[in-house]
């Protein structure tokens, strides 16, 4: 069979069994869900075996230890595995819901009816974690998914959509729910992001060039997880402590992910009293900083920043810092280079808080708090799919109420329209 | 300027002027509305005299009757575009809501900001009417729009988007709020659709060839709004007196239109008894029927309906008709011939309602109704920009609120991730 052949086949099996998953009860799901996470733990010698494929390639081909680390999967972190799936199985079943229902003058009922999507096809890069958690959340929300990791982690993929396909199988429920593509062949995604017929949406996870790939040649509604270039504004009316332990938490805390700090904008006029201090902090912690001119002249040992840097997303111990002149230049910056992920201001002002959650156009938008919230888990909606960069369908976290459509049914006693 | 330099620019206008929009208060959005309301009853002789040209063209070309009665515009349906311009400004402002807030252990408040969308293209075909109401629904809801009609209602379209623009200018509001695309040249809508850095969703409305060149070529996100092969089944348990009502209704009360129902399925077991006076019925309104072989021989006159009938949105006094063997293989028919538009049974049998209500695929799926109220203003929506047959972000009729996103605001006093 041809790659296209092959991709057709697995798109067809996925719409197909998506109708019996629609219909599966949350008891149903749940028990699969429980299942799967048992298999896990059972097989957490073979899944470390497999992964350990994996990164001794990744070893030999000299990729850098902050990927090796993301595809390691070691037993704490099959823990996690397992036991985030337990966590989805105790989430409330979003479908079948009733949103709301109302009745017109002539009697008919309208309901708006939680649905599944119906096919999902995700695509991401090598962290085998979200083969499973991606899964599982599909699962829930009653989705079949094809799944396409990055080819470093193919092993790992392997194994754990085996056992994930073995806990439907105990189960009498159809395998295909959760399907992997298992060729590493580049030609598969360009196939699959063509089967519009199969295919409700398609969720690519990753950085600008995969986004890229993707936007410009599915012919599937996408929901994009594009980078996070998340910003600090410490505006002039702050509490200048609580600046400070924030943008240290925003960068510092974890910064090779997403919701991280990337760029600080400072008020020139605490600019002198609050800049100093915070880059001494930053310094001692091993960050690298890159300013403006103006930050320059004012701390010592900061680098050049360019017109690049103001776009980046570092992913790193590396942060950009700019002087701004108020908080209209603040936001104009964050909407010309920002990515629309997440971005706060520290302000002790009422109006400075409100304009900027009113003008700044990004899925998260924060007052007096770190930007490292941004996540599914931390804003309380349960585990999440990953990070919407988007307007459309979804914005934000989006967990597995957000994997969902709707259907108006109307029940009616004769009713026609006259 | 190159068509595509035209297109970029408009573009870029767009997202310019859509910031400036997303800020007015419903008060001078309503009042906006309320200006173009007036000056298009000011205009009506000069509306007229534009639409004539269409018309005469259309006239010339040979067009269908059905074709030049939706591009005509009289003095009542100027009225009536008039008068949805006002109703459209009574409408509840979706935009600055807070659709929840939470508090999490933390002390972190949550809640979710309706934003706009941002800048919105319309892609239609020539019912001129579509112009305004896309155009009232748009700035509404708080998004710049980029309309591209029909180029048979160019001329039309031209004087109406004045108007709307005079009204935008009269109060000093940035006229590329609205825009037209006034080339007919088909490479301004190519273009169009690749300029995802500026527009964020794209609403083709029109049927096959349309829909299918719209969601091939664009990288912008699309909500299709595709034709309504709508079905209407009589199950064996149906109340056989309202089912006729129900299906000459669907049929007959106004062909032409999306939500018409285009095939009926009837039970095998009620057939002998129910089809040979409900086909009289069509007959004496002049209605063609097309059936499969075991209708054909239950009743004279039908002609034999071919594989592809099944597919088909007459849009006309055409039904087609099929005997089926019980509601599993009514379902099965609507899932695979149908659009995903309306579809309804007629029982009055418990269990069979609610498998009908689950298992069908549909927009907006029925009991004991006729499918001719799928439309805005008979949910209770008020107007509508159409009927998204797709199941990402909106499904079914789509109102002011369906052309919202949302942002997550978060408002800390200070707290770091740990």
């Amino acid at each position: 069979m041809s790659i296209k052949e092959q991709m057709v086949q697995m798109a067809k099996e996925a719409k197909s069994v998506s109708k019996v998953l629609a219909n599966l009860s949350s008891k149903e799901k749940d028990e699969a869900l429980q299942k799967m996470s048992s298999l896990i733990q059972e097989n957490r010698e073979k899944i470390k075996e497999e992964n350990k494929k994996d990164v001794e390639k990744a070893k030999i081909k000299g990729l850098s230890s902050a990927f090796i680390d993301r595809l390691t999967l070691n037993e704490k972190r099959i823990q996690r595995l397992s036991f985030s799936l337990e966590e989805i199985a105790k989430l409330e079943d979003p479908i079948g819901k009733i949103k709301s229902m109302w009745k017109r003058p002539n009697g008919l009922l309208i309901g708006k009816l939680v649905v599944p999507l119906g096919v999902i096809g995700i695509i991401y890069e090598s962290r085998p974690n979200v083969t499973v958690e991606a899964a599982g959340l599909c699962f829930k929300s009653g989705n079949a998914v094809i799944l396409k990791g990055g080819s470093e982690a193919i092993n790992s993929n392997i194994v754990l959509v085996d056992i994930l396909r073995q806990a439907l199988k105990d189960l009498n429920l159809p395998q295909n729910i959760i399907q992997l593509i298992r060729t590493t062949s580049r030609e598969a995604v360009g196939e699959l992001l063509k089967l519009n017929e199969y295919i409700d949406v398609i969720i690519p996870r990753g950085g600008e060039s995969l986004i890229q790939a993707v936007t410009e040649n599915s012919t599937i509604p996408v929901i994009k997880h594009y980078k996070g270039v998340c910003h600090t504004f410490v505006e002039k009316d702050a509490d200048l402590k609580m600046a400070e332990e924030i943008c240290f938490n925003a960068k510092v805390q974890r910064p090779g992910v997403c919701n991280a700090m990337e760029t600080l904008l400072v008020d020139k006029k605490i600019a002198k009293q609050f800049l100093p201090k915070m880059v001494e902090r930053f310094k001692q912690a091993g960050v690298e900083i890159r300013g403006d001119e103006l930050a320059q002249s004012m701390v010592g040992g900061i680098k050049k920043a360019t017109e690049q840097d103001w776009f980046r997303e570092y992913l790193d111990l590396i942060l950009s810092v700019k002087i701004v002149d108020g908080i209209e230049e603040a936001i104009y910056h964050i909407n010309h280079y920002g990515s629309g992920h997440s971005d706060a201001i520290v302000t002790q002002n009422y109006d400075k808080a409100r304009k900027f959650l009113q003008e700044v156009d990004s899925a998260a938008v924060y007052v007096n708090a770190s930007t490292r919230f941004t996540d599914g888990g931390e804003f309380g909606l349960g585990a999440e799919i990953g990070i919407s960069t988007q307007k459309l369908h979804a914005r934000g976290p989006m967990g597995a109420a957000e994997l969902t459509s709707y259907k108006f049914i109307i029940l009616g006693e004769g009713q026609i329209r006259t």
